[in-house]
């Protein structure tokens, strides 16, 4: 199969994007790949896989060593003086973590323009960015979620809070903009980082030492489900640990927990994922309390795929490239305009 | 202001959009209008307003007499021998109902091309389009909703109800595939034409003789209300009855109602209308059922705009231009992969 990985977008996340997108291409093994980069300035360009490095990027060296394209009616295009060269690909892959990839812009775009793609569809990808969504979902569901207070920008700070909390910006993914407040003292200044990066924000009770598990997966002619694995946490992570983070390629370990307890966690993600998440291979982060599961967030597109989640990655990327939903195909006859001519006499 | 009025698209809505655009070519007085074509296939096409009759669009005339556009950054452009001309206007406005205009995708072109334009962003179009979404966000912000099931395709259909009901798809507008049914036996026929249309489809009680009110607007620099008015209902709207709904170009007039209830449906309107529908001319089609509003429906691209709800619908439109809500501007320094590289010795 041939894969376009679409990667970096106009997004605080651009930059981990780009680190996802070199992963994939260091675990993929089956399947052949192109790379197609977004640049901040969403002009699309067709970059060699051997030049995949993230200095090409950040030195700006793609602008000359890549080919830019164009987005029409069923793909990417070159466009020279003898018309236009289509980049030919099985499948899309969308690899744009934060706006323009989980915001439904892509989603939108590959929709309208007939392009299959592997990746949330439009709904899925309001639902999860917005972290309010995502809990008015999963409570629709009878999926727990954590207690939380929705401030906006304008709003007035004069609320109780039981410390600590942790505040987050209600519509940005890899913990950009979050903070943990542990007093009064620190809420303003933690509320002013939040948000720089969104007018809305959440507060959560933040608990210390709180169980969470991750489980990835998706849905094709039945179940794929990944291994849970217990995230292993630290309070600050730094940027090379963020970095470490997006470029995870090696399996991890299965984490050791009941096997009730883990059915119930798999029982939410198939709640959650539902007909929604169709298309995508997506990450659920849970936490357990008093052992009841909560879903902490859906990450639609996580971090290099969560591949280091699946035992076999290259056929997990097969199934759902071989299973996608489909959009409706709707025939305009125009009869309704035809009768309104007839009755007017005009037809 | 020159208005690149944008209709058709691919949607069962396609016709009536092309309904509202006619209309809205008549009723808007004080601005130039450009017409951009969606047709069913998803190309654009600039149209002179003088070619504006919907026998254009049934013919397929606008294959000829239509001009070839393409969506690039910043706009639509004819593409020639010579290069790219632009189509110059101030503002572009979303009048395609259903799919494309109303679920977020065109929504997602413009913020991606860089297009600005009236009408609802990603996640109003998201919300508003689903009607479960519509009554999780309502809920939310306190405003009551009417009961529901959610039904889907595969559900066995071995449920209990209290009749009448109406069943609605899940997901369109404009009394598309939607029954009103009186008795158990009628049950069956009328999901089978709702699953035509949606894979998952909305019961709920239906109260004959509901008072419903219906109220447009928007947010500027204030709020901008349209008058209340009593819609006009039938059980059943001929083609002809449906076509003149979206044909509406006269001023209604305004419901005999008392103050405190006019007050309690503004204050619903305002707090759906928030921060989300920013940039939006909505209608929202409210009940009130023992005293107390319930929120029916958000249009977030009502028939004609609701033109005929507004005193002076060209400053409305106005109004809304000048106050759109914009994009985050996102830096992309690449200091976060700058810093990898260094720390690898590599910078």
């Amino acid at each position: 199969m041939k894969i376009a990985i679409i990667f970096g977008g106009s997004s605080y996340e651009h930059e981990i994007s780009i680190v996802s997108a070199i992963t994939i291409k260091n675990v993929v093994k089956k399947h052949t790949l192109e790379f197609i980069f977004v640049d901040s300035n969403r002009e699309f360009y067709l970059i060699d896989a051997q030049d995949m490095k993230s200095k090409l990027f950040s030195s700006k060296e793609y602008l000359k060593k890549g080919k830019k394209l164009t987005l029409q009616k069923k793909g990417f295009f070159i466009t020279g003086l003898f018309g236009n060269k289509k980049i030919e690909f099985d499948i899309a892959l969308n690899l744009i973590h934060g706006r323009d990839g989980e915001d439904g812009k892509l989603a939108s775009l590959f929709e309208f323009f007939d392009v299959k793609y592997i990746g949330p569809r439009i709904e899925a990808s309001v639902i999860s960015f917005n972290k309010l969504y995502t809990k008015l979902y999963a409570q629709s569901l009878g999926v727990k979620t954590i207690d939380y207070r929705l401030v906006d920008i304008n709003d007035k700070r004069d609320f109780d809070l039981t410390y600590p909390v942790i505040i987050k910006p209600l519509r940005l993914g890899s913990s950009i903009g979050v903070s943990i407040v542990k007093s009064q003292d620190e809420l303003d200044y933690a509320l002013d980082v939040a948000f720089e990066f969104d007018e809305q924000v959440i507060i959560e009770p933040f608990i210390n030492g709180i169980k969470e598990y991750n489980l990835a997966g998706c849905f094709t002619q039945e179940w794929c489900l990944s291994i849970i694995e217990e995230p292993q946490k630290e309070e600050f992570l730094d940027f090379e640990k963020k970095y470490l983070d997006f470029a995870r390629d090696n399996r991890v370990s299965e984490v050791n927990i009941e096997n009730s307890l883990k059915e119930r966690i798999e029982e939410c993600f198939k709640g959650i994922y539902g007909s929604l998440f169709m298309g995508a291979i997506i990450r659920c982060d849970f936490f357990v309390i008093d052992d009841e599961v909560y879903l902490n967030e859906i990450n639609p597109i996580p971090g290099s795929l969560a591949n280091y989640l699946f035992d076999d990655f290259d056929k997990v990327l097969e199934e759902v490239a071989t299973n996608l939903p489909t959009q409706k195909n709707i025939k305009i006859d125009y009869l309704y305009i035809n009768n309104i001519q007839k009755a007017k006499g005009k037809a």
